[in-house]
């Protein structure tokens, strides 16, 4: 698409510091990374979110994910990882072509992730799996 | 794993709210959920992490989690999704059974995550790509 930063960086039109490539899938870094080393993995196509990636293009990025993530760790000699994927604006997507993150990660770094998980109000659970069940 | 309480789970030792199963995968609510509908995707067989999983688990872990996903969104009718995944305490990880969140979310929820991203320093993005692909 003619309006997307990925897409012309994967023309050739955009510079990128670029980690990997195969037929289906790009790898580069991210130019404002959570920590250095964090990394971006994507389809060549373009897709704006995980709902409309092909499954071809999805197992090539998770595999070719999966690769890296092992690369990015230990160059950078980090304590942990985030495989990371956001979709839309309310999930903090900010490029509308799908791509993963791999963040490597380090004990107390600056990436607090505050992860307000709390236990359902009664008849939440119960409501929220009917609800989902319906939709599969 | 007998001391892995998702091992457990799968065993049928302990309850989960289920959303999904097929012979490699299974999928259930996580109890204490960032929204309501937050879903666990997981393979049956045991992975500490991303690092170590089977490319065919890994597999059939993202086309459930891609299908999964759009049921969440649907069912909660969220305006996003985060689908993360993290290695290692220093990343979140809580439990060593490698799994995948689905995080159905609205905006402007009560999930927010600083994004503390910022430029390389002079000459860092060039040490750090030339390190990861000494790795692959």
């Amino acid at each position: 698409m003619a309006d997307c930063i990925f897409c012309r960086i994967i023309a050739g039109e955009l510079p990128c510091a670029k980690v990997y490539e195969n037929e289906r899938v790009i790898s580069f870094l991210d130019v404002n990374p959570i920590n250095a080393g964090h990394t971006l993995v994507l389809p060549k196509r373009h897709y704006a979110t995980l709902f409309e990636i092909s499954e071809e293009d999805l197992h090539a990025c998770t595999a070719a994910s999966q690769k890296i993530a092992t690369a990015v760790y230990k160059a950078t000699k980090a304590s942990g990882l985030n495989f990371f994927q956001n979709n839309y604006r309310s999930a903090g997507q900010r490029v509308d072509h799908v791509h993963f993150h791999l963040i490597p990660r380090f004990h107390q770094d600056n990436f607090w992730i505050p992860w307000p998980g709390k236990p359902y109000p009664q008849g939440g659970l119960g409501k929220a799996l009917k609800e989902i069940k319906a939709e599969l």
